[in-house]
């Protein structure tokens, strides 16, 4: 008889996953519980699916459950909910169709997701006040958008989710106001980043409040109101788009090992501390391709690839899941800003490096070709053995060129290393310097004359 | 008494080389002689001045001849000619002003460039019959257009000069002929790459005649067919752009070595047979990064990079010139074509390898988000070793995503360390797997499996 392998959760690990194990190991039976309706779906597209930019909601799912059903042969049953795990006898209890079941597994992958922080905020329960984190709520935003399209929008957390609701509902006719606790917006991209972004958005007539807490919601029934710390100012609509956090309570009751991030611990193979129990995606840790710490970076190319290896390896072709650099690109209104590796020099220290880093900007294009944009450049490194350890990229356009430092950090690359490398130059494109090298040849400089 | 570093042309690295030797050492002598009277100018910028993107052809000018000599206290002589190099003597002899002059050198570079190649053709002497090498023959085009912008032009060359000349004179209102002697345009960026180029070409209204050799031109005075093997077709304007040859007789005539491609052989840092004569630029070899052998790429940024190096290494302080990838980017209408490493499988045999490849084509942006178009992705790499060779991106969007196989060509990354890159996304931006990824994967399995 074939063995069975069980995936909890049907979003971008899970289906990965199943996927690519039915298709290495076609005699595996392969079933996937997934308690809500959606599975495959691309929640990254939400914010342009309340801008209005896509029409239908089912545009953002790359594989219906039917093509996963019929043309991939997976046993897909959305509506079902795995409520325990026994480990110890390999099997999961699941609830579904109106009844509880058992169902034994060879291998199993905990592919739970992540849930929208609640934040500690009173009227979090008024009408028009939304997280976003599943399709279902991204269109009640939309029903609700479309009876009150006019007024004050409130965005409270200025993270990429933030930013793009910002550029969602201002498209959609509000006067956006948007909160930050912090003294910028875009965290996880450091101030060079931050500080175009921020006169990016006040441009696009976007009111923002950094360095401002907000306390809660208030009005009749439908929000009326943010509550600040010193005061209040209208709203009319609230997203609060404070973080997510990974879903692990299935997993921790079941005695699967969390670290320290609070995301399930895995080893290279996405294996958890039961040999045969994997985890992936944004319920669990990955390994930073610069430190080799465990970190929690919930991004969709993460859990694709951690899912793929996994499904590989349950086929038994063992696959190690991959590292993460932490890259991540956020399109603000007319701005691109992209991240990767470590670029905070706080944390570059907490990790052992000496971090020395250089901001430059340049154009995207010939200096003389028409339609080009400034491209500011942050490059971070260490000292003493002049390796890259992170960067950024933020401009009108060619944000996309983190992938070159992305690749330059997989690899390992020294600074003089990426300088050397021989990127793509015609007008229309580049200056002969692209500026992620004109970038590293300033941090070369600084680290030659350090 | 300082050192006197002389400096024979003054295009990309002869002004690189002058600028960063100041820099450097500001107490060394530099002494440029260039014979024309444009200097540091992008020739790349050429056909947009032609097409009418670019106003003034000064706005291809980075750095003025004013601004070399008053910021960067550079010798700098237009209108003088070396004529002859005595590297026994340590001396050059020059032409300009009226007369002729010697000059002592400490070290010397040779930074003469490439010439157009003109063809074995009849009629190049007529009026109408341009190649597009130097500034002032942009000039000359594009006062001649002026006339006459009406008509067929031919365009002869299916290189990227002839493709952005195409370009070009389509815009300015000529029905455009492309003639190519092989089987297709853009032959060093292979098969997959040319047949999209060539589509496109032809819904843009470009007649192209591919396998089609030209013997000359012909007319009364003035140009008015192309004349084929088997008949002539009319022509208003004719552009032969067939290629450059190195600029190698001044040197070659003093005893430097010339290497099998004709360009002139250099060391790591750029050095020729004679200790204190370098050569960059157009004129000289570089190695290239993935087979380590001499070859000549004359391409903007190898020879600033060049330059550069050689430069510091005059000043002091001895910096390698690099190694070159042969990443060249052009633009075709709304195209963009892009090739990096070894593309062609011939060439990878010969250069000791037993390639695979893989073309994939993928959305440049998520599926369903609008504005994006197809990305096609060829990657090369070796079966036994599984290193990356080479590869292409062609694509109305993202071709300088190849800037992620150029990186992982310098830091000789393999297939699968490639595949596990981690790339950014989000869906304004790319796919949650870059094209380039996909690739990468696809390339990965083929592997697995030969």
């Amino acid at each position: 008889m074939s063995d069975t392998f069980v995936v909890v959760g049907g979003d971008a690990a899970g289906m990965s996953a199943a996927s690519k194990a039915k298709r290495e190991d076609p005699e595996l039976e392969v079933i996937v519980f997934e308690r809500g309706e959606w599975v495959s779906y691309a929640a990254c597209g939400m914010p342009y699916y309340v801008k209005g930019e896509i029409e239908h909601l089912d545009d953002l799912v790359a594989v219906t459950p039917e093509e996963f059903r019929d043309e991939r042969d997976i046993d897909l049953r959305t509506g079902h909910e795995v409520v325990d795990i026994d480990p110890e006898a390999g099997n999961v209890t699941v609830e579904g169709d109106g009844e509880t079941f058992e169902q034994p597994y060879d291998h199993l992958l905990v592919a739970t997701g992540a849930s929208a922080i609640e934040p500690p905020f009173d009227g979090l329960d008024l009408d028009g006040v939304f997280t976003i984190h599943d399709m279902d709520e991204a269109d009640a935003i939309d029903d609700y958008v479309a009876d009150h399209s006019t007024g004050s929008a409130a965005i409270v957390g200025g993270g990429y989710v933030g930013i793009e609701m910002a550029e969602a509902l201002s498209a959609r006719g509000f006067d956006v106001d948007l909160y930050e606790m912090l003294p910028h917006v875009l965290q996880p991209f450091g101030d060079s980043v931050a500080e175009v972004v921020e006169d990016h958005l006040r441009e696009q007539g976007v009111h923002l409040h950094l360095d401002t807490a907000v306390s809660g919601f208030d009005g009749g029934g439908r929000i009326e109101r943010v509550v600040l710390e010193d005061g209040s100012r209208p709203a009319d609509i609230a997203i609060a788009g404070v973080g997510v956090a990974p879903a692990t309570g299935l997993a921790a009751d079941a005695g699967v090992e969390l670290g320290e991030t609070g995301a399930i611990s895995t080893n290279e193979y996405g294996r958890t501390n039961y040999e045969n129990v994997y985890a992936a995606g944004d319920c669990a840790e990955a390994r930073h391709v610069v430190t080799g710490e465990s970190v929690h970076v919930p991004l969709a190319l993460t859990a694709n690839r951690a899912g793929r290896a996994i499904g590989q390896t349950v086929a038994g072709d063992p696959e190690p899941v991959g590292e993460t650099a932490g890259t991540a690109i956020v399109k603000a209104f007319d701005l691109g800003a992209a991240r990767t590796g470590i670029v905070d020099e706080v944390r570059a220290r907490e990790a052992g490096f000496d971090p020395v880093s250089v901001s430059i900007s340049a154009s995207s294009r010939a200096h003389y070709y028409p339609g080009g944009g400034e491209l500011t450049v942050t490059l971070v490194a260490d000292r003493a053995t002049e390796r890259l350890l992170g960067g950024t990229v933020v401009g009108r356009e060619g944000a996309k060129r983190i992938d070159t430092v992305a690749t330059a950090l997989t690899a390992g690359m020294t600074v003089s290393e990426l300088r050397n490398a021989d990127l793509a130059y015609a007008p229309p494109f580049s200056p002969v310097w692209d500026p992620v090298l004109t970038a590293a040849k300033v941090l070369g400089g600084k680290l030659d004359r350090a």
